[in-house]
């Protein structure tokens, strides 16, 4: 198979990350005999002191013609880097949300999984996390509250403020399909997340995934309140394979879902459009503190690849080999220092990448 | 003090644990020379039973007319219960919307406490837990996405659905005074979530925040997006005093608070109107299924009746002591079921007030 890639390095810690990734898809390809080819595309800080904004029209239709996306991390240090000193359509994460829009990335998934050799950072107990948690939520992307029509105004004098949380049916469908897709990939469940007792949206939003629900026979699904799944994730992560949610609550329970890991920078998520196409980045940021030390790790990223081999390529094979070497490595006993614990061997950023890569030959 | 209390005992273990609660109230009032008169009235499915609806004008005109109202809990089995079979509007939980409407309670308080001797029910480590927590979530209880406009119609046979999300700044000035005034009584620190980087209604919010702190210069507060906040919540809980938020992202994080401390049957919750006037309730369910067998936790209804006394009375001294009595039981090892754990003392419901109030006197 031969995929061709749009490469956005980004800011910070991203070009050493990304670099590692696209080393460990090299020795996949070169494993399995598919071809990738990368075009690296500036965005964020990076385009900004090229080019004065974000992310340039050329830029994007690179992204555009290409498979799929992989990408690092963008931004700087809001208080100190001079990015943050010009408007906001033009600071680094305008380009992010110009490039979502543009590519039509409705759907987000971000897994949450605990390392079993990384239990200890959990911040839950082991009586909790009992044999570990691998879930996946995925978050309508574009719709809901966050992209709703809003104001302020004065009424009789006093300041009002509205926002407008919409949603269609085909908006819901899209991303009920995703989710009972990738369920299908995984352990068959799906939970779906609404407040159906309160909110108009939320009944819509339970009505289409039940409509949704009947195409997939061999996937059992449940409806839970916004609420009771907050309190969930803390109580029994276990019991979640695929949370189906819309935009904001998937923002909350997402982050919610990441902490409990205990480990962010093993994060990978992906953000899809219509069809296969994707873009693949770390949950984390950017971390321009501890950028070009070779410290960075590139694990999110190097899971973010294999994300893409999952989705955009249907190259599940290829992406549990990654997925195993990540998990050998750590067994291994090799951390980088964000993951570091007692007894355990210090590596680097380039020095991760290559151990996963000596995994894979 | 002589205080004119209406009284819900409710459904469930409703009627159980408020009896306990009045018993303590009374040995208070005993010790400290306070009056409590009550005037008990019907709500919920105990209502319904009796006048076909689950709270009558004339129960409704009591309440008004109370100093402060005292509640069990209401409603029962959804799936079993008659109660469910009526149409929404005279189903229990009704009433109890209806009542907070017609009080104008519109600040909701839910502590987060953890006590040390139920430490281990707490799903986080003991690393996260340290010395333990003692938050409160200030939650705006009657505007928001929940109460705005609402509808679902078909535009070009598309079926969509729109839900309203409205605040104006008398609504958040009143709930963020509450907010820093009970900071006030507490550590001094306010933590206000919103989405200010996203929704008019939290820039709104910020607004309006930042001109009632300037009032109270004793008391630091900061912001917090409700997304980092879910995360906090399990990541660091030591770090929340007051928190102060809106009404749905009270809803989420108040109830991911409760699962934290790991014992529901100890939480209790007030709804505040203008003024001191308020209505106190423990934050669990009416446990339909244990009713009538005096093994229901009290202590909830009991910690609630010292919120009342605390917040519609300002008697803080002998909200004190009922604090105290509960602590000094529990250390103890007195132990109702729901919170029973190996080498404690069992007891029933009647048994844990009696302990209480042996404390009291
Ligand atoms: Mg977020
Ligand atoms: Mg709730």
């Amino acid at each position: 198979m031969n995929c061709n890639l749009a490469v956005i390095k980004g800011d910070g810690i991203g070009p050493e990350i990304v670099t590692e990734a696209m080393r460990v898809l090299d020795a996949v390809g070169e494993k399995y005999g598919h071809t990738f080819s990368y075009t690296q595309i500036l965005m964020g800080g990076a385009s900004i002191d090229v080019h004065g904004e974000p992310l340039t029209e050329e830029a994007l239709e690179i992204a555009k013609k290409s498979d799929a996306v992989l990408m690092g991390s963008i931004g700087g240090n809001t208080s100190t880097s001079p990015w943050y000193k010009l408007p906001a359509q033009l600071r680094p994460e305008a380009g992010l949300l110009k490039l979502r829009k543009s590519l039509g990335l409705f759907a987000n998934i971000r897994p949450a999984y605990l390392y079993d050799e990384l239990k200890k950072a959990c911040p839950l107990r082991d009586e909790v996390i009992g044999d570990g948690f691998d879930m996946v939520i995925m978050r309508e992307l574009t719709g809901g509250l966050y992209f709703g029509e809003r104001h302020t105004e004065e009424i009789d004098g006093v300041r009002t403020a509205v926002d407008t949380l919409s949603y269609n049916e085909n908006e819901i469908r899209r991303i009920a399909i995703k989710a009972f897709d990738i369920a299908r990939k995984r352990k068959k469940h799906v939970i779906s997340v609404d407040k159906a007792n309160v909110l108009d949206s939320s009944r819509l939003w339970r009505t289409v995934v039940e409509e949704v629900a009947k195409d997939y026979e061999d996937v059992t699904y449940e409806h839970m309140l916004v609420d009771n799944c907050a309190m969930q994730l803390v109580n029994n992560p276990r019991q979640f394979d695929v949370i189906l949610t819309e935009n904001m609550f998937g923002d909350i329970l997402s982050d919610e879902a990441s902490m409990i890991t205990g480990s962010i920078g093993m994060l990978s998520s992906a953000s899809l459009a219509e069809g296969k196409f994707g873009l693949y980045e770390p949950s984390h940021g950017s971390a321009p503190d501890i950028a070009g030390q070779d410290i960075a790790n590139p694990i999110a990223t190097i899971l973010s690849a294999a994300m893409m081999l999952r989705y955009s390529f249907d190259l599940d094979k290829e992406a549990d080999e990654i997925e195993k070497a990540v998990k050998a490595v750590l067994a291994d006993g090799y951390r980088t220092v964000d993951i570091m614990s007692d007894g355990m061997k210090k590596v680097g950023c380039k020095e991760m990448g290559q151990l996963i890569i000596d995994q894979i030959k």
